[in-house]
């Protein structure tokens, strides 16, 4: 099934799931009882949100080798982890707004992991187990910050730095496919999942042995090669083959 | 007035009020309408939560130029800012506990500050506006791991390593206070408020020029000079002065 967040017709957030191209109010919770309703609304005439609340996103960085490389960074022995604050969600077709801060954003193509159970000390036989499901992540980050700044707080946080969509899927299998970014339908960033260096039930068991994963956090997998620079006007699309495409267009922000 | 977050009587997390040492209910949002029940419950015979729920923890490092200077670091010239998880919070009384992957916890006093608006790109000038209150937290930190990842979020990250409370209080003036740490008793840790490299509203201007703060969010202003490593059956207070002390046991986690 495929989840989303979406803008009802009284203007409130909801969640609902995709059939054949509509879209469908869902009532309850997604990690308990729930009902579905009939999917009617076409999917592009509805206002999709990023498709979770999560308490927190936990990203991974350098988990492909070809893009430790590009930086000129080694691969860690252990997963590199960092936080992005839920402030940055953006979902399919929000602007990603350029502060005046930077020079030099650039998108992250990643497969995004959503947790559906509680867990501390998962391991990794069970990691399966506490995964409700799958979407599309842009790790969007300013690289001249993330240079300066040593803790990479500032230049993975700013408003709008993390979209994420267009739906989670529970029945996607994620274990070799391929991850890409296009700028303005040309293709800048292309890996697939069997290159990570940690694999997902290593993520999961590593990021649980430090904090609670709670149902609805999200953790970001890492990306591959071929990260470059966004300018005003560009659209980026991020597609993991099989799931889907996160597509949001770029805007300048102007310092008030 | 001095707000809480409490188990009432049937067991369920709820605001109360602190006067003349008893406590009492509050309903309503703290940033809205809200209305206070009589003050009656002995606050010593109350099990006390984090006083909010933030979206965010945002901490800042090396803000005391003592303590920069005893990790042989320099003082920055911008605030250098970095998030804990949501999952790392606990209440007065709660116990931190020592994770297996390190050898080296340490604890670091400092002033909370609590938003209490909604807000982006403040200026300094307008920044007190957007405060809520003030509580006291203890910025626990895995020193070892810190120097090995990198990244900070592990070393700081793990559950139980943010505690925080025992109240915010809306009416404080953090301006010119002392800032202490004792284990067991015996002080390791003394600073001044007035001593802060970044002020409040500097902090409060830089953290939002990156990302939006929320009401109940939480900035962690810096720790001062004297931090000193934790062991099982410590007792660790964190004061403010005039605001509050926080006090927290300490025990080791063995995995499981």
């Amino acid at each position: 099934m495929r989840w989303v967040r979406y803008v009802d017709a009284d203007g409130r957030p909801r969640y609902g799931w995709v059939y054949d191209g509509k879209v469908g109010p869902v009532t309850g919770s997604p990690w308990g009882e729930y009902e579905r309703g009939e999917a009617t609304l076409p999917l592009d005439e509805v206002r999709l949100l990023p498709p979770v609340q999560p308490s927190k996103i936990v990203c991974v960085g350098r988990n492909y080798a070809a893009h430790a490389a590009e930086h000129g960074a080694e691969v860690p022995k252990t997963p590199l982890i960092f936080l992005k604050p839920p402030s940055a969600l953006i979902g399919p077709g929000e602007a990603i707004v350029l502060p005046p801060q930077s020079k030099q954003v650039e998108h992250e193509a990643e497969l995004a992991v959503v947790i559906g159970r509680r867990g501390r000390w998962i391991r990794p036989d069970e990691a399966w187990d506490y995964v409700w499901g799958y979407t599309v992540a842009n790790d969007v980050t300013a690289r001249d910050l993330q240079r300066r700044d040593g803790q990479w707080t500032r230049a993975k946080g700013f408003d709008t730095f993390a979209p994420l969509g267009p739906w989670v899927d529970t029945e996607f299998d994620p274990t070799d496919v391929a991850v890409m970014a296009r700028v303005n339908g040309e293709e800048r960033q292309l890996g697939f999942t069997r290159e990570m260096v940690f694999s997902i039930p290593q993520l999961i068991a590593y990021i649980s042995s430090v904090m609670t994963l709670l149902p609805g956090d999200v953790i970001l997998t890492g990306t591959p090669a071929g990260v470059s620079p966004l300018h005003p006007g560009d659209v980026v699309e991020v597609e993991v083959e099989g799931l889907g495409v996160l597509r949001n267009p770029v805007v300048a922000e102007t310092r008030p």
